[in-house]
């Protein structure tokens, strides 16, 4: 296949859901780009931002590592964290992005050096250059201010929480363009309101998602999260997420239809956490074409002691399945 | 020429000297190899040392930079230093070194692999690869442990001050195959008993200068140091160089004839700092060759206000007028 006519599919999300969907399908499709989540702002990320006034690195080095042809020394590197003193708990990786980002004086070009260093094979795009925060309007008139605190708020049960960006952040040109030209594009499983709401409300991302060309396809997320998604099945991920993206865009979503271990429902259901539901009926009356399918990673994931991973990773897709059930969506249509 | 016989460099030192050497002589030598100090224990190496247990990044990065054949993005970036917050001070080469001798498990694969991502024209290789530092003794008895503190003291006047490494360290054997096999080998000018000292005083290393086949040049230093080579004429220089080294070795001394600037000379004087003298009488009953010229450089170099380098080294060596110096030796034995 001539490399310019190799389809052109967009990846679009943040964190360890679109590292395992990017890890997965860079090996069946050679021209991929991720739009990034920029709204992060915790742990090693925030305080990059705080202290030097920085773009947030985190969830764009994940996509770089990802993505990375180069061999394991380099990957290794980027994703290494310090385990102690001055610089315990930061990664390297976002050290990297941030000293070149200040050396260079844009975020953008950082990302492309640090792409062609570490030998990617398609193109990392941040959503967007708006220094910007995620904010939760509470109906008492009171808000939550940035996507960490966002993540550990419990919501007012049932309601459709009030999410915006402050200050507004507009989409990247090069997404938009990414977007426009894709033959699929992907929303990659996620912290449904602090990872990819902020990422689909950029100003823009809603309007281009509903005029694209491509078949637009959410991997669905395999646990609830307390206090945020209690109850959800498949189709309450789907409805949200149409509702930040203004319209009923999406054309398929993928689910996962096998059960993980008793051992890891046991572990998630003491956090309050279980695994996301589905109705075959609600998706018989749907716009949408629902996929199910085995999706769950066998392996539990090791992970080291700096890694500020969150535990409820440890239910995780996997990411060959994934791709190849992509794959199939795909080449059906 | 046949790249196998291009003449085969070898530059020992460490730090601002050394880095303005490799700089000249790049661009006429294809084949050199720098053997860096590392008893470095002062900054951003200092903390690096200390809280993380790692060998010491600084002068293997500046000898990285400077043989680097990479675009200005990314030699900017290995010399950046972090301006505030948590990474005040800090050189990103050096998190670099750190983080990959953490995840490689190795200072040597690190530096290989820094050299690798900063396409560096050579070899750049660590003296020992023994976690050592340096030691002054006393005549009561007492002991200044640490290059930094070394750095920092006033010694008893007229003496030979007394040098070590503890834990003894001994020549990495990448450097002792280098000194043999080198056409040409060249000590930097620099710290005399802080940078070079330790350098020359790793076990072996005295030997292999002694037994190399190579013509053996040293580039004198341009000022004095205040409490350490007050009054020292070059060739004080080569006879405490040849008291590290354990006997005559040096066969051509290179030193500056022309005085800087009236005004560079009076702010170093007020610093205590005067030009190196010499005596072509001395050197007429030298076993040493002495080649004077202009090698002083014009222009004042811009120190950013992060860059931790210390104001004497305002007078500085021209690196082209250097390297032709020792173009001029190599070609004309």
């Amino acid at each position: 296949m001539n490399p310019s006519q190799a389809p052109k599919v967009v990846v679009i999300g943040g964190g360890t859901g679109t590292f395992t969907v990017l890890t997965g399908l860079k090996n069946y499709f050679k021209d991929i780009t991720a739009i990034v989540n920029m709204s992060d702002d915790g742990g090693s990320t925030g305080v990059l931002r705080d202290e030097l006034g920085v773009l947030p690195p985190g969830d764009v080095r994940q996509c770089l590592v990802a993505m990375s042809e180069s061999d394991q020394t380099m990957r290794d590197l980027f994703n290494y964290r310090f385990e102690e003193g001055t610089f315990g708990g930061h990664s390297f990786g976002n050290l990297f992005l941030t000293a070149l980002e200040k050396t260079t004086g844009s975020f953008a070009q950082a990302v492309k050096t640090a792409g062609d260093v570490l030998k990617i094979s398609g193109h990392v795009i941040p959503v967007t250059l708006t220094d910007t925060q995620l904010v939760l309007k509470h109906t008492d008139g009171t808000k939550t201010v940035g996507q960490h605190a966002v993540e550990n708020t419990h919501f007012e049960s049932g309601g459709e929480p009030a999410l915006a960006l402050e200050p507004k952040a507009t989409l990247n040109p090069a997404a938009k363009a990414a977007i426009e030209q894709a033959d699929l594009i992907v929303i990659a499983p996620g912290n449904l309101y602090a990872s990819l709401a902020p990422t689909l409300l950029v100003e823009g991302m809603g309007e281009a998602l509903r005029a694209a060309q491509a078949k637009l396809v959410y991997i669905c997320n395999l646990v609830t999260k307390p206090g945020q998604t209690d109850g959800f099945m498949v189709h309450d991920y789907v409805r949200e997420i149409e509702r930040f993206i203004g319209g009923q865009a999406i054309n398929c979503v993928v689910y996962n239809t096998r059960k993980p271990s008793r051992e890891l429902l046991e572990k998630y259901a003491r956090a309050g956490e279980y695994a996301v539901g589905y109705s075959p009926d609600v998706f018989k009356r749907s716009h949408y074409e629902a996929v199910g399918d085995s999706l769950v990673s066998d392996t539990i994931p090791k992970l080291s002691a700096a890694d500020q991973l969150i535990p409820r990773t440890f239910i995780r897709h996997n990411s060959d399945k994934v791709a190849k059930a992509i794959m199939g969506i795909y080449f059906a249509s």
